[in-house]
């Protein structure tokens, strides 16, 4: 297993395609205002044209929300026939107590009440503001709403990634096709996730699809690989949700997954992973960090990780300050095995700080390449062969004016 | 070992008292201005009448600034009788290679020569800004400054405590006296840090003595316990910096401490460790977390730091919204057995969630008390008998600017 994939249009015949998940042929959705949120739309709605395995990756805090739970006995159950998702935003539905539960079996129970199908094949989500109980008269009325709209294609993909965002500036769609002895395949998805937003699953959902058969077993496997690479590498602000989720759906059939999906899908969630970044509340800079020459790929992605967490390497990106000692001191921080005397750093792929903390770049020089609207930071430990990459995006003022003002 | 103190008056005759380091008998000290910053003391020079013990805690940070290897060198050699400690201010002289090394060296031999000391006898510290070398000239002529007006008592002390600052914007000095069969000792303190930032501060930096005879492992013993419950629960993220140090003196002797000496070692480390929240770079409001009825000092621990870290809890803190959702997702986000069916929440003494994630105060209630400057959260996990506290502060976008701007 490789650590990362800059070069993800590389390889066979891998073709970016428009529409997100609906470029997935055999699925219909639809996103509607339900009035969970006072304006803008807040409840998506997909439905798949034939039973689907389904594969999970959710958040690993030990609060979970209600629709969690829910969806795990729900795929426990029926997971290898799943046959719809509902997810919400304006309200996360945790902390909720055995009310949020019921709420959360409800919803699931009235869409799969106007589709026709058990309730089970039903995936639930939300996410919004902890505590609050879900107005279920809302819910219920705009999933018939939801019902009366629902379409295969990119528009309706584009509603149903704009219902599900919170503090999002922009709905967040990825696709791409590849071919596998002369079949096309699709795998598509939409995700939401702009605060909250931090390795291991942060709060962040996820939706992904293919047409591509396969065990549920093969697609779990894969969609942890892609997670692991993607959504668990990226970095807002270091908190982890209640409610984060990725859910991947595809046709079933015994064994493997065609070849080319695991490059497909890791593009697929790489794309929603840095839309995510790029949409960082108040993000003016994106950065990009990789670790290169580590011991393993244990070691390089915690030393990434540690860097696009640090509040001072973040101000610093916004600050435009080429203060690289924040860097090597974060990356230093986490018993990561960096070794003071073998690393080098490199920003914008020119050499910054050689071997033996010799500063290469002026101070001129180096706040000139932090003027780039993207950060590419490279940290080769010197060490090993192994390597990682994780995505962050600086720490501004209105950042601290968003999240200091989300409710009140 | 109990988790924390937050009744550190309590027990025998302990008493607090002025002058910080300065209370403490048998040494003399001075602060200067150096010439390393543009304006400001950046220089304190501190000499023991009689050889002391010496105890340390140093950053995990895998990258160490050179001053802490020389004295890390001089503690093996000599540690059982060391004589002073040079700390300058305005740069770290970390990631500065075999030069910066020298230059920790000749700061100790310097130092040594101008007191007629052995050179291993002296510890050597830095602040400031990580990869730019010691300007020695200055160091010699500023050491020289320092040495012609050495003097015991309060003022000296402050001066010292002033020429350690970096962002600070206050110097922090704390001692206290306690009594042991009749006989009364002083323990005393300086320190620096602009503590919010703690993370990967370049920053944290304490030197405390006694004058209670103690061997050097007792003296190590209770400075250990101290940090872990002090300086090791206002680190914002966990993480430390290159330069992090906290130093202990002691006169030799046999055995362990007088009675009463942890206490007061604790509340001099306490003091100062608030002190530097207090002082958080940009911060307007302290926040002090308890959390109890955890299963063990550990848990207690790591869910006090995951809350007092949050950067969404500390721009709720910031922008006074009552969003107790923050801090249980943060809790729950460590693994710290956070149990979503026994928790219960407490602000300033008023029960805020109930068992059940029911919420007693209205939103209006909750921002009321939101307004104090200080905020006193107490989250019961209902599980054990453990507990712990942390203390931090709220993010500000004065945070921001500070560390957007701190060198260009």
């Amino acid at each position: 297993m490789s650590a990362s994939s800059s070069t993800k249009k590389s390889g066979s015949r891998m073709l970016e395609l428009r529409g997100g998940l609906g470029a997935v042929p055999g699925l219909r959705l639809a996103g509607v205002h339900a009035g969970i949120k006072a304006r803008k739309r807040d409840l998506a709605l997909a439905v798949f044209d034939t039973p689907q395995v389904c594969a999970s990756v959710i958040t690993t805090n030990e609060i979970k929300a209600a629709p969690l739970l829910v969806s795990a006995k729900h795929l426990a159950e029926h997971g290898d026939a799943m046959r719809a998702f509902v997810c919400n935003s304006g309200c996360a539905n945790a902390c909720t107590g055995e009310r949020g539960e019921r709420d959360a079996y409800a919803t699931a129970r009235q869409a799969a009440a106007l589709l026709g199908l058990e309730a089970a094949s039903v995936i639930v989500a939300s996410t919004g503001v902890i505590g609050v109980p879900l107005p279920m008269d809302r819910v219920q009325r705009g999933l018939e709403r939801c019902h009366g709209q629902l379409e295969p294609g990119g528009k309706a993909a584009h509603d149903a990634a704009e219902a599900i965002m919170t503090t999002d500036r922009t709905p967040k769609l990825s696709a791409y096709s590849f071919y596998d002895d002369g079949k096309k395949y699709v795998v598509g998805g939409i995700a939401k996730g702009s605060g909250m937003i931090a390795p291991n699953m942060a709060t962040m959902l996820a939706f992904v699809a293919t047409d591509a058969p396969m065990s549920r077993a093969a697609l779990q496997k894969h969609l942890s690989t892609s997670c692991d690479e993607s959504f668990n590498m990226i970095s807002v602000d270091g908190d982890m949700s209640t409610n984060d989720a990725c859910y991947a759906f595809a046709p079933a059939a015994a064994g493997e997954a065609p070849e080319g999906f695991a490059e497909a899908l890791r593009s697929v969630c790489l794309d929603l992973a840095r839309a995510m970044v790029a949409d960082g509340e108040g993000a003016t800079k994106t950065l990009t960090m990789h670790v290169t020459g580590a011991k393993d790929v244990a070691q390089a992605r915690a030393a990434a990780r540690a860097i696009i967490n640090s509040n001072l390497v973040k101000t610093a990106v916004y600050g435009e300050d080429p203060n690289w000692g924040r860097v090597i001191a974060a990356a230093g921080s986490v018993g990561a095995g960096l070794d003071p005397n073998t690393w080098s750093l490199y920003i914008n792929d020119t050499l910054w700080v050689d071997i033996g903390a010799i500063e290469v770049l002026s101070e001129a020089e180096g706040h000139a390449q932090m003027e780039h609207a993207s950060i590419v930071l490279r940290l080769d430990l010197g060490i090993g062969e192994a390597s990682a990459t994780g995505w962050g995006c600086d720490l501004s003022k209105d950042y601290v004016r968003i999240n200091a003002s989300y409710r009140t």
